[in-house]
């Protein structure tokens, strides 16, 4: 590894009124102690050693004991590993909410939490089995990456499906299964050519995490006199205004009280977090990360985190969870950001959300039947006319909903407005990702409770009276929405004019948005009717980007346009015209 | 000059077809004809020259004539002239519509528009007599600064009050006055230790601007097949996406059907508008300009006049109109902002506008009752958020209205939130400005016309029944406002830690916005409460910014407060407290 220390936390009773030795003339770099005798640092230097098996020495006056330790070797490649790009389509999903593939483990004996599929919030089952036996229908839809929400353990007493709050950050959840079964997934993901994107969580872990019960050092988590929580004002990192007070609350308090806030300030803490960030990474042969609550952290220490794990993995790509309402805001956060350099500060992390097409989608832009000046298509036109703040265009994750947001069917109920969306989603640049679901039309609202935007994907579950997995057990309605969104990903798997492709848009008429995505060798034209009215498109406005090209065959209907004449668009419609 | 080359332009029929020579030795240094006979561009050496009189011939075979031409000192210390700074407090008029000082120039033989003050957007006959004559109660109020719209010729046959499409660019239209009289405004001004900004128009001419009816060239406006008009679209500058059609679009259409729009990529053009600038400067010593429509010149065009104004007077200050809704994008046009490097630019112009600011007040901010995430006061915390992304923050204009808005007093009728709007004008960072009549709670709407929010001030015309000019002129209410708005800006006037303090704020609770002014000397503490319930602060929770002082007088009611125990603040209200 570039960096070759490893720090080893040893826990037991008083462990640190012990003198500490190594096997196999490996070299001690530092043993720290700290205010708790129960835990020792022990640092070695793995520099020129090979795999082995380590034993380590614990000796006071009494007595002594031993512990072995494996080194293990690197996987081949490791440090060159691909990771995802704007080449792939990301699957998201909610472990417990998608299949559940083994009926055994719904409780564990371990784990507090047992199975409930009466409450909205409850443990329903889902696990890795359920994900494995869909690979195929996944692969299917167009999709190459999967990212689960995370899957280590989650020990609270209720609502620990969402699994943001962990209690042992080494160990898969019982109840998704095993860690040999996540390296599984991962396994079974890279025989059909996908990608695997853990969901790491470095802000916080749960309250029942085994450290919280004997802290390794009294700041191993942010401590306030009685409960604080965060003020949610990731702003403050770079406003040159704020108060100490409210930068410090920003990273310091709690996300909510059952999930303490760690010190990454700390360098245990933070090592620790690099350390299992990269073990992961190894064991699981891992393709990427999503990092939930990016900038609830400390800047410099998530900064060190991020740059600790592409050090080791040069291409390893990282998507930043940083929900903030500009574009400025957001690019702050992206790796050599002309923005966060106004402050000297570089995140490293190469990829981030783009929330602002995002929120531009969840407030029902689609419903807005004339443009105005900043109304309907406009919106979009406005917000990707911003694209130059972000150092790296490529890599912006484009999604119209997660699990933390309103569902989009929800907010559009009319295939129409599905269908437009998943046109964008699919052909503007970044790296697209979609939410379990939607492409059989799932709906569910947060108005309700997050457990409505995670509802049982049907067929996931035995007693499921239809199985949408499988094109016979979808209605005529999911069906539908399916098709087209398998038509559109699996077009976009081998289009690089997509892919990396340069964008050329035009300021939008009558609530028609129209770009086009082209390199050297192709060239798409997207048409995007908003209004309910058909329109005529005067070809002409647009001869600086169709060029020689006299057709264009639009992708989803295999019809095709004569481009010397003007364009006529259904309302409320679009098309991807590949031109000739 | 630093820039010592003249270009004389001589117009004339047939005057290119002469010899062009010069007296007193002075040297020509290029003579420029164009596809227009008409016209004659001389280009003389003035480097190292006194004032002296010149005489320019003109000879042909048949004939010859002379034309005489004065070359004048500069004005002592022209060149490090201050200019206006967040010390000043602007207070922007429109002449036509303030006062009424000279009744025989309110229809002149010479331009088209005739008074009449029956119509919304007619000639009411305001001049810059009217201005001279009220120049004490302007400065009473606790103005530094005049800007009134602009005053060149304007021969548009109808709407021609508000100036903006000139006609002729070195003469004072004569319905305001002659450039004596303008001369003599700035004087009044400076004898009052006051400062002149000019409204200057880089942008566009009026349709009846003489140059029309005979072009020097055919490029001096964009010209296109029909009309074009532009499509606002000034993101386009930025916007790595934007079409070529868009971008051209954004620039060259004209702003209006009445205004052609210049051509500042002709040298000839630009070149005029520069020396244009530089005597207006030099003959009315002027102290600033503010530029009209700034980003809708071509962006390296507007850059180069700027820099040559600038380049002349290092100090004088300039206030593009970048009328944008974000941040980064306003940002861009101010002089070394870190955002147009990204893309190598640089506007070199000092000073940009506050439109986020004043957009959140005309959206109704102050009717927002409660905070939640981002409403009421949060809005005003989350703005402020934004000043890294400015390279100069007190060098931002702030206003809550201006001649193109809606009226502050319209969107709000309740003299409370006249008070909170202009205790944020005059106390956040950078430079205040005031829209006439605000001050007495005149309103107006841009629902019925432009014209309605510029109505004629009570007192300005000899017909009107009242004269809020004068304290025993205002109505109760009128002096209420009055009051209120003389007190604050008075009392910054010779506030450093207002005009160039740092600024610490406070994430709103309970819809109060709380921030502090402060530097080595002082701290001013800022405490706005919105909502409609009285409010109780946290002392401690602004330790870091109270520090040492115990307590807090406040400027508008001279009330002491103890800092020693929690202040309480009554609802809708303002508290401005000098700590100590």
């Amino acid at each position: 590894m570039e960096h070759s220390d490893v720090q080893i936390m040893f826990y037991g009773k008083n462990i640190a009124e012990n003198q500490v030795s190594v096997s196999n003339g490996i070299i001690i770099k530092g043993i720290q102690k700290t205010e708790n005798p129960n835990y020792v640092f022990v640092t070695i230097d793995t520099k020129n050693t090979t795999a082995q098996n380590l034993v380590f020495t614990f000796k006071n006056k009494n007595k002594s004991f031993t512990q072995n330790y494996s080194l293990k070797s690197r996987k081949e490649n490791s440090r060159d590993r691909k990771s995802f790009d704007s080449s792939d389509m990301i699957y998201l999903l909610m472990p417990d909410r998608f299949a559940n593939g083994n009926t055994n483990n719904d409780s564990h004996p371990s784990v507090i939490e047992k199975a409930d599929r009466t409450k909205i919030d409850g443990r329903y089952g889902g696990d890795i089995d359920g994900m494995i036996k869909n690979l195929d229908y996944i692969k299917d839809l167009g999709a190459t990456t999967l990212w689960p929400t995370p899957l280590c353990e989650d020990n609270d007493e209720r609502g620990s499906y969402h699994t943001y709050g962990q209690s042992d950050v080494y160990k898969i959840d019982p109840r998704f299964g095993t860690n040999e079964d996540y390296v599984k997934l991962s396994n079974e993901l890279h025989n059909r050519d996908m990608k695997l994107i853990m969901d790491y969580v470095t802000n916080h872990w749960s309250y029942n995490h085994w450290m919280m019960k004997d802290m390794p050092t009294y700041d191993w988590f942010h401590q306030f006199p009685g409960y604080k929580q965060t003020n949610y004002k990731t702003t403050t990192h770079s406003d040159t205004n704020a108060s100490e007070t409210d930068k410090n609350l920003a990273t310091s308090g709690w996300f909510v009280k059952s999930m303490p806030d760690l010190n990454q300030k700390n360098p245990l803490v933070l090592n620790y977090l690099i350390q299992n960030a990269i073990w992961w990474i190894e064991y699981a042969n891992l393709d990427g990360f999503r990092v939930d609550t990016y900038p609830y952290t400390d800047k410099e220490s998530i900064a060190l985190w991020t740059k600790a794990v592409t050090d080791e993995y040069p291409n390893f790509n990282i998507a930043a969870e940083a929900w903030l309402y500009s574009h400025a805001q957001i690019s702050y956060w992206q790796k050599d950001s002309k923005i966060s350099a106004i402050q000297s500060y570089n995140s490293y992390c190469p990829t981030v959300m783009d929330f602002m097409l995002q929120t531009i989608l969840e407030k029902g832009v689609l419903k807005e039947e004339k443009q105005n000046w900043n109304e309907g298509v406009t919106k979009f036109y406005d917000t990707f006319s911003n694209d130059f703040l972000y150092p790296n265009i490529n890599n912006m994750f484009v999604f119209a909903e997660n699990h933390d947001t309103q569902r989009i069917n929800f907010v559009y109920p009319k295939f129409e407005d599905y269908k437009i969306t998943m046109a964008l989603i699919a052909t503007i640049r970044g790296i697209p990702q979609l939410y379990y679901g939607s492409e059989i039309g799932m709906t569910g609202s947060k108005n309700v409770g997050d457990g409505d935007i995670r509802r049982e994907f049907p067929g996931g579950w035995s007693d499921h009276k239809q199985n949408a997995f499988t094109k016979e057990g979808r209605t005529a309605e999911q069906e539908k929405y399916h098709a087209v969104t398998k038509k559109l990903f699996n077009w976009r798997k081998n289009k690089e004019v997509i892919h990396t492709g340069k964008t050329t848009h035009y300021i939008p008429e009558n609530n028609v948005y129209v770009y086009f995505r082209y390199n050297e060798k192709e060239s798409v034209m997207i048409i995007m009717n908003n209004s309910v009215e058909k329109q005529k498109m005067n070809i002409n406005h647009f001869k600086e980007s169709i060029k020689n090209n006299t057709s264009g065959k639009d992708v989803l209907t295999d019809k095709s346009f004569d481009l010397k004449n003007d364009i006529e668009i259904e309302g409320k419609s679009v098309l991807i015209l590949e031109l000739k």
